[in-house]
């Protein structure tokens, strides 16, 4: 949700029905969260998008489900227990947390997940489009937890390399590379936890709708100091980039401006050279892409156009956009890229003049691709959908 | 903690001063638990394995800090912050949670880990031993999160393969696989997270001190109903094991009996052909053995001898011994199983019937190994250092 639909919603939230416990009555439909910790009843979720949270504590003056921006009170019964309704969500998941008497924690109800720079609950809304990153009985890639050491860090650091199911059944077959980067106040776990990037995967390669390729997800936040400021814990992941077409390179909103040198020096120097000594690449320029969502969308704009020699497809999800304006030597831009993708959630913000500008590349004479994601906004539906499109568009080379 | 100490410490701890607030001042070299987020403060160590607990929470009536079965009040100061300190704990790791005000939940300062049937808070206590399961830098292997099909169950099972680092650089060549279990109230992530498995093969790999090997490592309680009753939330994996080498074969405590049957037939019929048939293993008998902790024990201590076809190597951690008494059929025992090996933690009830059990054994001609982990009881410290202890003795035929 972006933050002028999050000051618009907790305004009119406070005097709506939904924040003081409803006079209207939710559709009866509830049914346990998929993202709940096994064998939970709680919280439950229904056709409207609404969450019921439960919670047992006896003691406690109030209850509050902080979910999307707005805080739900919640109603004590007899057993001790607080049960209280939050009012639609957007389709898809969602970060959330329980406040106890002014303790803000995650809800022992829930699975956790990384995200507004913090482990808590995530929620999973039921999505019309859900079977794209479903569970199915596909052959399956793995996602690999991997250790590796950096010289620009001097450490060493954690990754997840998904490699799909064919990887490895016949040594001599190697296979092209997607760098994959998460969100401000986000990690390494993103895409392959809440993303669902491994099963979306394992479903576009079983319907043959794509290449089979790699991924490699990496921490792009922690990179050693200095870092960018962290955003407030909130359903999305912050911050919200700049409206599309304009951003100054490297500018973050509010007038911030990011420095993604470091991360690109561990990428260029160190990541990639340890990805195409210890896996079945193919390790040239037209089979390397890079994408990320928000602040990784940000990362992929600054560093994919200035390293032409070793990405060959862009894809930024809810972070900006290229202009032709912003592409400085035309010429080797159109020799070199093959893809441009960019895409945001129909309700942010940026998505009209993201647009626009995909139109005009494309005019340029680039392959580029738009793609907006209907009643999402900048949240993790909206970035599935952007990697279940993107998938299909690249490496057709 | 076994369940009789966590009584007796209940007890002694409602009347001593760590319960009410200390009289004694505790050591002060706090420091940051490594088990923390990322740029958590809290909760804090120190050297004598007290927890310094810290939690926000303004409105509050009563905080507790939960850990090793005792509950200790916090303290709240002016910034609405509650803060206090546990009694001494065993060295290593330790599920703890916080109770606001009646509510049982996470504490939202540290990661969180599978056990005591939840996603929730874990500890690091620093342990003199714990390098053997730091993070170094050498070459590391890999933990693949996996999904495969079961017939058995009808459904995708979610396992978790470590890989070591020569896995695959040269495809000609095989590994022997260690089939690996978790305790009741954990799943298939315990080995690889709080078990720190991956590090501690890493580490002795790195060494030369023992030969590399595939860990696999299943969900062996979530194979379908009928499951056994789940245990109360405590530190340990529970339940106990039945005094080390009189349980009846698949007898659990206070007299409840497991049925181990519907996790072999997964595990024979479905994940070790799965595993022989998409992983360089090398799938004869002398090459694979399962090992476990408590109820994973017990789960090898029933299936390994049953299907020695199919195993030579057997280790029970926590989970029971064998005598020869247990052994149908010494000459094909000794024939096929090279290996025994059974350990428990030296605070556990079962360690002095485990050592003579094992001692038997070896006059009766097996090679069988006993353990014991100093200081430490029913918990994962005795498991890290099981693992470390058994893995130069695999596969050395």
């Amino acid at each position: 949700m972006k933050p002028n639909l999050i000051l618009f919603a907790a305004a009119t939230m406070a005097a709506s029905p939904f924040a003081t416990g409803q006079t209207t009555e939710p559709v009866n439909d509830w049914k346990p969260a998929t993202s709940n910790q096994k064998g939970k009843e709680y919280p439950k979720v229904n056709s409207e998008g609404r969450v019921r949270s439960r919670i047992v504590a006896p003691g406690a003056q109030s209850v509050l489900l902080d979910i999307g921006a707005v805080k739900y009170p919640l109603t004590k019964g007899e057993d001790g227990a607080w049960t209280g309704d939050s009012g639609p969500q957007d389709e898809g998941f969602h970060y959330y947390q329980m406040n106890v008497d002014g303790a803000q924690v995650p809800d022992p109800n829930s699975l956790y997940f990384y995200g507004a720079s913090r482990w808590g609950s995530g929620i999973e809304i039921p999505a019309k489009d859900e079977d794209f990153y479903a569970l199915k009985n596909v052959p399956h890639g793995e996602l690999r937890e991997i250790y590796y050491f950096s010289k620009t860090s001097n450490s060493n650091r954690h990754a997840f390399v998904y490699t799909p199911p064919q990887y490895g059944k016949d040594p001599s077959q190697r296979f092209p590379v997607l760098y994959l980067q998460h969100g401000m106040g986000e990690n390494e776990t993103g895409w392959g936890n809440q993303g669902r990037t491994p099963l979306i995967m394992d479903n576009l390669i079983a319907e043959g709708k794509t290449k089979p390729f790699i991924i490699v997800m990496e921490n792009g936040l922690d990179v050693g100091p200095p870092r960018p400021p962290e955003p407030k814990p909130a359903d999305a992941a912050a911050p919200q980039p700049p409206a599309a077409g304009t951003p100054a390179p490297g500018g973050g909103p509010g007038g911030r401006r990011f420095n993604f040198d470091a991360f690109q020096k561990i990428l260029i120097d160190d990541l990639i050279p340890y990805v195409d000594a210890n896996y079945l690449t193919l390790s040239d320029q037209p089979n390397r892409a890079m994408a990320g969502l928000s602040m990784g969308g940000m990362q992929t704009r600054q560093i994919a156009p200035a390293n032409l020699d070793k990405f060959s497809h862009i894809g930024i999800f809810s972070g900006g956009s290229i202009a032709p304006a912003d592409v400085k030597d035309m010429e080797d831009f159109k020799n070199k890229v093959k893809l441009v993708f960019v895409s945001f959630g129909g309700r942010e913000r940026g998505a009209a003049g993201a647009k626009t500008n995909a139109e005009a590349l494309k005019e340029a004479g680039i392959n580029s691709h738009y793609y907006e994601s209907p009643l999402t906004a900048h949240e993790w539906q909206s970035w599935r959908r952007s990697v279940y499109q993107l998938a299909p568009l690249l490496f057709k080379n």
